[in-house]
């Protein structure tokens, strides 16, 4: 913090968050990454990455400072980068480069390189350079951004997010003449969300036999507005693909490009895919047994469940079949419409 | 509201609410009931119903005064209650008697005698001799504070609270191993509490075969210090009281005569038997059959659903054989430890 600027560190990485959480959803194999540069107390330009093959955030700020400012606005300027820079030559040179060339003085991110081989080198490379270095600034909620891209660069493996509607007693299934929906217009807007900041969509044989569901974002007009595109939708079948009927919307809607499916029940080769698609998000939209089976395998990392406010003593539990219990931590209920969303992690150690 | 008060009539009732909240769970087969006497803008003094046989709040209330004040504070004061003031011959004196014999010259209540023939009754009464009377203040939280009393004046039948703990995936069971109890110190504390406030619970044969529960307050230096009982408690099962051990603790601790066997699993029967022994709120804390024969027979009022933070997919659901689904209304989410309390009232007009 340069002695004339009345904010702190944490305050300019805020804004710097809130520009990475405009990304979410859309930057995948990259992380969603918000950028801030800050001269005497005041923000001189700001930006984010917006997909894959275009700039980084940093790059995107210091455009923004050309666009707005003088090139000299940047000299002796701080950026704050909820990422650790890259430094290394990507789709696009390195950001370490960038921050050189610019004459910007001080660095500031909040999470390191998920990469160990990568990380802190960003940090060295600019302190030999002469640049302060500072880390570690809202560190949980940085973290927090790219769990997804860690979890792909760590393990090979997609970040899952188990999404389920059920009743306040676990049960998914209506009686017989009422309405398929168990929860209210709203928690359908934000299943709608979820599906938005997802890269791809698993739901079962049997949810696809039974429902027919198109799995897809309703708002058209917003991916043509962010370039997102539909989320991959996959279908996992615990028979061969001829068990699925042809003519589900999934097959025949004009994202049928976007389908593909997955034999004998087979989850880790079906996520291998998705991550062969540049998948780092993916959402399980399933039936009990489908989740258990996530759950189970130590694959699922989150949920996502919407209760109801009704009890229905249905047959169908929202998750079934699991062989031992899990632990959820860091739960957060929220209500919506008239429903409650719980939002947790799942805790592997508990497994 | 004399015009030299500071204060509303719905801030003077909610002191009355206050105290007669220090009756829920002592006062069956009464109703608990606050009052506070006024005079100038000042609190001259206040009381509450503390159990069947002993003075009304009003008349608590106008002793309060009479310890503290002289006789003539009382002239032209006025007096809030929570519920109607009694207009008939008790077990004590009609309190509007008591009212017109120490001057009062203002009567504000919150809710009306449930009983449709005495509804209005001191009003009028009170009235014709001169006092003037308001209605319907907090009339909401004044009618809430009655409901078991209500229930029981207009059906004969008492308040029931189905109380469960139950995994995110509404099973009661754990695996084998594990601790028996699904939720934390915290829930368990806060059950006690509704045991508080209850005149009976009720549980199940096989409840009492596979867990064998004491179902008691286990504060006995609060119970001492209240005069509060422990709750009856009323074992449903299916078969005759033969089947059930006689070894089991409600069987053998020193509360056994406060121990009911309802055979053949007739609950309308067992809920009559807890009507004559003045018992108004009902705990059920049963299995998961149990509960759903409660809520198919339209017997249940409300729910409160202890959830653990866990997928258990255990093989024992909360709530079992349901004809039909309920809907619940006024839904409030309370954390409590790790876990979550959800209290609900039966919405009887979904069944």
């Amino acid at each position: 913090m340069s002695s004339n600027d009345p904010f702190t560190d944490e305050d300019w990485m805020q804004l710097a968050i809130s520009e990475a959480q405009k990304g979410v959803g859309l930057t995948a194999p990259n992380p969603p990454v918000g950028a801030v540069i800050v001269k005497d107390g005041m923000m001189i330009g700001k930006g984010w990455h917006q997909c894959a093959g275009k700039p980084h955030a940093e790059r995107e700020a210091i455009a923004a400072v050309k666009q707005n400012h003088s090139l000299e606005a940047m000299i002796g300027a701080t950026i704050y980068v909820t990422l650790e820079p890259c430094s290394t030559q990507g789709r696009t040179p390195p950001c370490t480069q960038g921050i050189l060339d610019h004459g910007i003085k001080r660095v500031v991110y909040g999470a390191d390189d998920p990469n160990p081989d990568h990380a802190g080198r960003a940090k060295s490379l600019l302190e030999e350079a002469g640049v302060s270095v500072t880390t570690g600034i809202c560190q949980a909620e940085c973290i927090d951004l790219i769990r997804p891209f860690s979890k792909a660069q760590l393990t090979g493996l997609p970040w899952i997010i188990l999404k389920s509607a059920i009743s306040l007693d676990g049960k998914i299934t209506r009686p017989p003449g009422e309405s398929q929906w168990l929860t209210s217009p709203e928690s359908r807007q934000h299943v709608q969300q979820l599906r938005y900041t997802s890269d791809a969509i698993i739901t079962g044989g049997n949810t696809l036999r039974n429902d027919d569901p198109a799995l897809t974002i309703r708002d058209e007009a917003k991916l043509k507005q962010t370039g997102k595109k539909q989320p991959w939708r996959m279908i996992i079948t615990r028979g061969d693909a001829s068990s699925l009927s042809q003519s589900s919307q999934v097959f025949t809607d004009r994202y049928q490009d976007r389908t593909l499916v997955q034999e004998n029940g087979d989850l880790l080769q079906a996520l291998k895919k998705l991550v062969e698609k540049g998948c780092h998000t993916v959402l399980v939209e399933a039936g009990g047994t489908l989740m258990g089976a996530f759950i189970d395998a130590g694959l699922a990392d989150e949920v996502a469940i919407f209760y109801a406010p009704m009890i229905t003593g249905g047959d169908m539990p929202g998750f079934a079949g699991l062989e031992r219990e899990v632990s959820l931590r860091e739960s957060k209920f929220t209500q919506i419409g008239d429903d409650l969303l719980l939002s947790a992690f799942i805790d592997q150690t508990s497994l």
